[in-house]
């Protein structure tokens, strides 16, 4: 089995001004494609620290990704920390600064001095291109292990991993291991809900489960062999076992429901206690969002329904003045919050209108509590589009009353 | 100067199901209370090499935090690792047993016998208490450093850092020189520029500077000792360096906008290119939300002026149907974007109305255009509450047109 070595840099990861998600990133990916994570480790714009790092991790590990301190300014060594870990000086690449001119020059910009450093590399190290970006890559060989050097923007890292390094991985190390991977997303269950009902799932070997908690979503993962017999049969079993709380095979639930919504159909969005979540999020799933016909976010607490009866009052007004200004076949309402954690959401079709009012069971901030309201929201039309239940079960929420007219 | 560091466990991590959220919440932390993080590892759930890892950085490290692995499965092994470590047996805690026994009485619930694993500590280490949950905590010395054991679920980690380790450390290790952390927040300039502007600043001892980019923002941070006499001069020597791109002084930008609007003003959005991310955003600045009046999301390309008089005619229509719903101070507006990245935006106070058509520099993902696109129109209500120039410079976009009523 590989030992693959991750080491972050950079004083703004290690003080925990960011998180370090290129380090999630590259351990997903990774794994997927069988080079599974040994160990990470981050170290800070320290130039000793780091070269100490670099030569210990060189001695026991096949492989190790180095992150950070690519850029112009003085607190970024990478490079200077890989030289001093493999005894040798650092040498300009005339290539490298050949692109940086050219890059500069497309934007109508004379490159500034202080990008020269970034072109200076250890001796021996081979450039990785860095398409996007001034802060090339580089690689090089040093006792037992491959370096490999890479920025931490994460665009360019990322374009840099997935076009360069990968690549180049599974011609050296010839892993042929990578995994299938086979993704449901489900809303409405907890993980240890879902762990309790996979208990009966037997596992073939070579085949694995990973759970992502992106909350109010779990994300399941079945990892497979290459063109593994099982997968059907698994996949079967495990849609089979989480019912109606699943809201994508492969897909999140936005695309999911794009799929389903039929030609010539669009929608209508009214949000009030999702105070815009919602039109948001729609951007970012193109396929759905071309469905949109009208959408308006209400201030909040102008309007209060007393109960769920003048709620669907409400919500059939505000269908009908939305059709005004632009008609749509499906009408998404969120109505207003209370200060007991109770909201209220409403699904208009041409079939009739489901309302209904729920309640968070425990404490979520303002950002957490609008994502979830948008999310039963959207799965209300999931829901009717796949001809089942509207009113699903949801774990994280109690349901006070509903309405059908 | 301390070595100090964190050791997080799980595959969850190494294989980025999850991004390590507790190691950047730590690391501000330690870093703001003069405990600043030498180092930083992650390993998976493998028994061995977690024993080694926490006994090599015994060896060198005066603090190590581990994280995670307290849980009552079978892939929580961080108790037995730590043992195998400082070669001593596990002892069961009799105080957690009743501790954990009482927890589970007051859900009505008898405690399941997998959670007797839980209270399973090294021989000689100190219990430490976890009040909200199950896995408890616990300290021991081996070799120069000492351990400190804490449970991987976010909530409880802080609870047991904030309030049972960080007091020990702070009267252990007789740290007295924490720091005071001032902040600015700019928008419109690069993290090199600024750098570039900073080569003028003279840091006394004791004083340093951070960057945290947080895209489109960039957030700079003085870190100065307590009672510091040098922070007002430098302060204002870095306020007039940036001059108008500082958006927040100690605050971000919405709440800035919040602190500088007069007593009964109100707030109208209309958007458009945004695309709802502005109404979304100020959910989360609840000083700023409370003055909104009203608000739309447009369906993109509905309406297309073809240039800037047509756009100016089209916001001073927007805000004349807006406030007939209901009358607010200050209309901002998002317009229509075109394919070739550029987008209008206007703001119309009682002033006047002033409007800018803009194109994006470089590409960026639909979610962070979006996001640039909200944060200038924000930003010309501030410039405009502040007495500056409505039509700023920012490094990544550039303006078309502009037209003032």
């Amino acid at each position: 089995m590989l030992n693959i070595v991750m080491i972050s840099t950079g004083e703004e990861v290690l003080y925990g001004d960011i998180a370090d998600t290129n380090a999630a990133w590259l351990s997903a990916l990774f794994f997927e494609q069988g080079f599974a994570m040994t160990r990470r480790v981050t170290v800070g714009d320290d130039y000793e620290a780091l070269a100490k790092e670099i030569e210990m991790c060189s001695l026991s590990a096949d492989i190790v990704i180095v992150n950070g301190g690519l850029g112009p300014t003085s607190d970024d060594l990478t490079a200077a920390s890989a030289a001093m870990a493999a005894n040798v000086g650092l040498e300009q690449s005339d290539a490298w600064v050949a692109e940086m001119t050219t890059k500069y020059q497309q934007f109508g910009r004379v490159m500034p001095d202080a990008n020269l450093k970034q072109a200076m590399l250890p001796e021996g190290a081979e450039l990785i291109d860095n398409p996007v970006g001034t802060a090339c890559g580089f690689m090089m060989q040093l006792n037992r292990a491959w370096l490999f050097f890479t920025p931490g923007v994460p665009s360019e890292f990322k374009v840099m991993v997935k076009d360069q390094i990968l690549p180049r991985l599974q011609i050296m190390f010839n892993v042929v291991d990578s995994k299938v991977c086979h993704r449901l997303y489900t809303y409405g269950l907890s993980e240890s809900s879902i762990s309790d009902l996979f208990q009966v799932l037997i596992l073939p070997d070579g085949y694995s489960l990973g759970y992502r908690s992106s909350l109010p979503f779990i994300e399941i993962k079945l990892f497979a062999p290459q063109n593994g017999t099982q997968v059907t049969a698994l996949l079967s079993q495990m849609t089979a076992l989480l019912g109606d709380n699943i809201v994508g095979e492969g897909c999140p639930l936005l695309d999911t429901i794009a799929s389903l919504l039929p030609q010539q159909t669009s929608l209508a969005l009214s949000e009030q206690s999702s105070g815009g979540f919602a039109i948001n999020w729609l951007q970012d799933a193109p396929a759905l969002s071309t469905k949109l016909a009208v959408s308006e976010v209400m201030v909040d607490n102008i309007e209060d329904p007393a109960d769920i009866e003048e709620l669907s009052t409400l919500i059939a007004l505000r269908a009908q003045r939305l059709h005004l200004h632009a008609p749509a076949t499906y009408t998404l309402t969120t109505g207003p919050s209370s200060t007991d954690g109770s909201f209220m959401l409403g699904l208009t079709t041409p079939d009739g209108c489901w309302c209904q009012q729920l309640v968070f069971k425990r404490q979520y901030n303002n950002y957490n509590r609008r994502w979830i309201i948008a999310t039963v929201m959207f799965d209300m039309l999931r829901r009717h589009l796949q001809g089942k239940e509207v009113f699903g079960c949801y774990e994280s929420l109690d349901r006070i009353a509903t309405e059908t007219l």
